[in-house]
């Protein structure tokens, strides 16, 4: 009980107690909305790329409040169906009406899973992304409707993702362990306390509650948009997704042996930073004739609601310039909650003198 | 679906995705086990009342890391059965094995509407309070253990119950304001902004948005530990409970019209401030020796976890001394989490000229 599956079947009740009621808010709706880089992206997606749109049906999986099924149609779609699980649906509809589109945009309140449609559509467009591109496996419904509903010569929008990993810098390191140490001093005294005035010893379940604190403070992956400066060596790729191609089982199991090069003088790895970026290509039958990324990377500009996910190093080592990292990243579901993730990442550090350091292995958590 | 309750039934998976999770981290009963108020009541209720455990049978209802349970085998009670519904019952059953009560404390992992036990009690303790006593609606789990299994004579810990308003005046009503204000004015920037770089127009939900942001800002409840002199008139009880005779029926919609006169020369009236007290009496054929009481209210040296939960008034009428407020009360549980309350609080205001001021209907959120 209280898992979102079982044997993994997903419990879709529990499944929106702990997901989709989020979605329910508009002021969450209006975060999402007001994410410049997000919305640039995908706006210039659709409009510069007009000839996907113009006389088609469009599927839009995730709709929310209704802004991309809303813009499939302004540029020229002849059908937009606009699937959205939750309540948020109902003012969806509402927004298509005041925009005068209801005779070309349809709304329909259910999941992908369960619903279904009188026609095939030209192009599937959803903002599918979470946290470091699959937290919240949303992709899977977005698959779900690729595989059910989307014409052989059909476009996904976007059509690419891939997912980065980069060595940083950053003072979180000290704040979180000052945390965690602070968290454990409370604890002695309530140990002493406990025993003290009111006779129990507690002291049993430290092991369990240091492990509790760790998780939450030390390997529990933080939402930080970096400054690039921060970067202290270089990004690499660890998984290329084509949307058109990928399956459920491709994304469920992430794994790279990847190596980064330290570019900083004298730096301390304080952590590595994950973030995606996106790409509205169309389909090598049916390319965009304007490529559109959306890319969620450190910016000294602007950021975006993503940020970047960032697994820090308990103790941070050293590096220096040259150093090269090897990082076996690997990154799976939550037995307990299909839509967290759960992160294996093991780093070696070669120095530039040729010396190798000990392999450090970490446990991370996306929450 | 993400209900906890379907035609009345609770989904438990559902119910421990929104509920019982929280009372699995070690770090959220240790809040608890700090609440020095919560604890002394229920160590003195125990040690001060001894006769009412020395070789009795007791129920722990609840038992989260086994306190309870452990000070009423340390009283001498013969047996004690120590039920929890989440993980954290293999935590107190470490906790009962290092303290050697093994022999004593049975920890049953189950909720108390599943489990069977092999004997009657002679004692059902729970620390069941949620918000306002009665968020959580976990005193339901305690009248289901004590209909099954409490012996005739049996007595409950604690045994009475009483919830309680008072008129205060607070500085929360303009921050609240404020905050609500504030998200409206983002709002139509948004609102803007949208239009004119996005081509949507998305004033069609200023209507609901503003519906959500006030229910959250300013009819939402929100817990505070207010100063004594905050509170501007007298308290009046608006519910009193025996735990010996109540049912949920009677817990599930609580009414009262009750009057509170202002004690304060001239004053804000900001809101209404409701908390509960709890009390260890024993039974009347079964009586404590010494008669213990918890109590939750405004309190100059000691806040508790619960603190007071706050009704605020947007706008805050003007109150004199001798002012009289008529409070129609009414709470019931939320059709969408049966752990969650909805409240109606009508107010009338007779001047101590006589002039009566035009009734204000407010309708309330406990999340």
């Amino acid at each position: 009980m209280g898992s979102s599956t079982q044997n993994g079947v997903v419990d879709k009740g529990v499944d929106f107690a702990n997901y989709f009621c989020t979605y329910g808010f508009l002021y969450h709706q209006k975060e999402m909305l007001c994410d410049r880089v997000r919305m640039d992206a995908y706006y210039n997606s659709i409009f510069k790329n007009k000839h996907h749109f113009e006389g088609k049906v469009v599927l839009d999986v995730g709709t929310g409040s209704g802004i991309l099924a809303i813009w499939s149609a302004q540029a020229g779609a002849r059908k937009v169906y606009a699937v959205e699980a939750t309540k948020m649906a109902e003012h969806a509809a509402e927004l298509v009406k005041s925009n005068e589109l209801q005779h070309v945009v349809e709304v329909i309140e259910g999941t992908m899973e369960d619903i279904t449609l009188p026609e095939k559509v030209d192009v599937i467009i959803s903002e599918w992304m979470g946290y470091f591109l699959l937290r919240e496996s949303m992709l899977d419904s977005v698959l779900c409707a690729r595989d059910r509903w989307l014409k052989p010569n059909g476009v996904m929008y976007p059509s690419h993702a891939r997912m980065w990993l980069a060595p940083i810098k950053s003072t979180l390191v000290d704040q979180k362990m000052n945390d965690f140490e602070g968290s454990m001093d409370d604890w002695y005294c309530f140990i002493d306390d406990t025993k003290n005035y009111y006779g129990v010893d507690m002291s049993a379940l430290t092991k369990p509650f240091t492990h509790e604190q760790k998780k939450y403070y030390l390997q529990t992956s933080i939402w930080n948009n970096l400054h690039p400066n921060q970067v202290i060596g270089t990004p690499v790729i660890i998984k290329e997704i084509d949307c058109l191609t990928t399956t459920v089982d491709d994304i469920s199991n992430v794994r790279a042996s990847v190596s980064s090069s330290i570019t900083e003088e004298n730096a301390r790895l304080a952590g590595i930073a994950g973030w995606f970026d996106v790409h509205f290509r169309g389909s090598s039958e049916n390319p965009a004739q304007n490529e559109i990324e959306l890319n969620t990377g450190p910016n000294e500009d602007s950021g975006t609601h993503w940020g970047q996910q960032v697994f820090l190093l308990h103790p941070p080592p050293r590096v220096q310039r040259g150093d090269d990292l090897k990082f076996n990243f690997s990154m799976i579901r939550s037995k307990e909650n299909h839509r967290l993730m759960e992160v294996d990442l093991d780093i070696e550090i070669k120095q530039s003198s040729g010396k190798l350091l000990p392999q450090v292995r970490n446990k991370f958590f996306i929450e």
